[in-house]
């Protein structure tokens, strides 16, 4: 019987649930495929954590990673060792000694795209990654596969869940950011450092690979726009349900428009305006969820959980099973759909078109809407609907919020910074989009 | 350059869309396997529906579905037909020609499951069907790619998009069920013999279908429990969302236990009350979608369009890109996983527990919500909470709402036909499970 083996290399949460569900569903491939799929080495800098994941005898356990890639057993090396160094150097060693990868490293892939996918290429080896966006939602997979004839028009994402965690809590149950994101925390949802989460800069990461992915082309994270939760506060969060009839989600947008010199992408994370009959509204807690725009088959979504390590190692090991097959075909890869020639253009974050949410606060005192509304006109911005309450009790301020019609982001912060900080208006404006 | 051609049989809206589109995606095929998948033949009982498709040159155009099957020239025989007969014999004659098959029928699928699937295998040839269930949104490719890895516990499902737009009228929109069905037919949503939508059926044969893939044995769809939308009314759509906080959907369900003789299947298909929150509950209109319960990838979701041309012709050419991949490769094709040996054991519906909404319709007297309490008693079911209004205006009887606790739906059932159609007691008596 033949025999496919793998080296495994990062025995944390993911790396020590991806070695036990290769080695739980080894008999479910050889019913399939009529071979093997083995675990043939794990590598750690603490060779230790392989004692106690019930591995099978034999499985060699290494603390170099050289040892994977220099292994002419080895077929197909698993990267789960996060970061970029020495992610990075092991999956290109591996590519250049003929190896097929599996990774879910989504922060190597979304900032060395170009560099990791060429390898790929220029080895005429396949690369694998579903577990780097979204964890166990097969979303690479049915773009790169069942949906293939589609062209894809947008993305559209809640694609972190810890800050799904806190904007679940403050809609659903009036509970405030901060004890969210310990609540979060406790729950074991959120990093120690949760910045990337609450900036927005873990979902730019994967919307990066998913828009590769869709364009074939790089899209470098740094060009996609960005606004975290963090100015998102309470009072926005029930406003927006109690007023608006929508809720608050940060939401990963790239839309895609052909042009006669290649692409044009729209790319943004930012928080956003659900309404709530949307079926993203009803995306709750921890989960992720990815809309499509597709040409053929229409709106697509795709829901689960982003993150843990089942969820990741069953797209890890799915990935296995799909690139072993490909090499029991005994096919040389087909040109990845993921490395195609040419530049993409990014819009500009300013010139994208939106209806803008905004919070100001302001001291009760006359003239301040007057101002808050001129200096939008003055950008060209029309209003669609302003909201003042009067002062309650003993604040000093009031909430005073604007919804405008559509108007370009950079016209709208314009806007902002001409009367923010001044004359009785507070310098932090919340500013969210609507769907 | 390589070439697999493609035999298409039956051009009504999806064929015709299918064979557009795989015009249309031809050159994003050679681009990605550096080979030509193109239509061979084309075939329907009226070949001048050929004409206005805008086919290449060079396309022959047939009028007997056995030129396709009898010419060495095709590789894969696209069946979109539809029913059983001639769709089973070209199907089965296909795979003993040698070739690959790509169908969309479900009809054909859930009754002739082991005849079409054994007949794949014994010819070794591969049997694609994404399109048979749910159109364009990729479950099958997924649970048979990228979840492969996992064990599948539940699906559960809004199979059919007729139901689901007339149950979202009613319950958002305060629409009759009999204006609903008239406004889905204007619309195009309905056949216009819709009772394989209303009763059930066609959400059963879908279920049968994806149960099928998941056992990799048939689940006959006439063991699968079955009840339609004709007995909610908008009463039970409104009292649903307004006492309730749920809403009404249609699901099929099917749940999948492992025993020592093999899987026990309880499938059934029903209207279930959702909580507001739960993410079924935001599958609105003509809208799709199936959850499943996975043992690594925990919960998942998917949503879209699960029925028109465009999505079903995405299906099906993504399935052809497929098993054109797999003949590229030359590979035997691998055992079928959903061809298992064994038998499952499917659990009598009566037998399965849940809690359930009971609506009476009931003359205003004494002693009538008594006998209901204890014909239900009787039957070892308790009561969670009853609702009785009174009566208003010049209507004669009230409804009366009853929720039970955990029963086995036997015994409801049972407590149902003690007191229906006496003593003022309604015959008919609307029965939903919640879920």
């Amino acid at each position: 019987m033949r025999e496919i083996r793998v080296g495994l290399a990062g025995l944390g949460h993911v790396g020590s649930a991806a070695a036990s569900l290769l080695h739980r569903t080894a008999e479910g491939f050889v019913r399939r495929f009529g071979a093997r799929l083995t675990l043939h080495a794990v590598c750690d800098a603490s060779p230790a954590k392989a004692r106690g994941l019930g591995l099978p005898r034999g499985v060699r356990v290494e603390r170099d990673w050289r040892r994977l890639t220099a292994d002419p057993a080895v077929d197909i090396v698993v990267e789960l060792i996060g970061g970029q160094d020495p992610a990075k150097r092991l999956v290109l060693e591996a590519f250049a000694a003929g190896k097929d990868v599996v990774t879910a490293n989504k922060a190597l892939l979304s900032r060395q795209w170009p560099e990791v996918v060429g390898a790929a290429q220029a080895a005429g080896r396949r690369l694998a990654f579903e577990g780097s966006v979204c964890a166990g939602i097969p979303i690479i997979g049915s773009l790169a596969r069942s949906l293939a004839p589609n062209g894809i028009r947008q993305i559209l994402g809640i694609l972190n869940g810890t800050t799904n965690f806190i904007l679940s809590r403050m809609t659903c149950d009036r509970c405030p950011a901060g004890a969210a994101l310990r609540e979060a925390r406790r729950l074991g949802l959120a990093e120690r450092d949760p910045r990337l989460d609450l900036d927005g800069s873990d979902s730019a990461h994967k919307l990066s690979v998913l828009a590769s992915v869709v364009l074939g082309r790089w899209l470098d994270p740094a060009r996609v726009g960005r606004a975290g939760i963090e100015s998102v506060g309470l009072d926005d969060a029930l406003f927006a349900v109690e007023e608006l009839g929508r809720t608050v989600r940060l939401l990963g947008l790239a839309r895609f428009e052909d042009g006669p010199e290649g692409p044009t992408v729209e790319a943004r994370v930012c928080p956003t305006l659900v309404p709530l009959r949307h079926p993203l509204a009803a995306v709750h807690d921890a989960y992720n969820a990815v809309m499509l725009e597709t040409s053929e088959a229409k709106d697509l979504m795709f829901y689960g959980l982003g993150a843990g390590a089942g969820p990741a190692a069953s797209a890890v090991v799915g990935d296995l099973w799909l690139l072993a097959e490909a090499r029991l075909g005994g096919r040389a890869a087909p040109p990845l759909l993921w490395a195609r020639e040419g530049r993409v253009a990014v819009r500009k974050p300013e010139d994208c078109l939106g209806r803008f949410y905004l919070r100001f606060q302001a001291s009760d005192r006359p003239g301040v809407l007057g101002r808050i509304a001129q200096a939008l006109g003055r950008q060209g911005v029309s209003i669609a609907h302003v909201h003042q309450r009067s002062r309650s009790g003993s604040a000093r301020t009031v909430p005073v919020v604007l919804v405008t019609h559509a108007a370009p982001e950079g016209r709208v912060r314009r806007a902002i910074e001409a009367v923010a900080g001044r004359d009785g208006v507070s310098r932090r404006v919340a500013l969210m989009r609507l769907l």
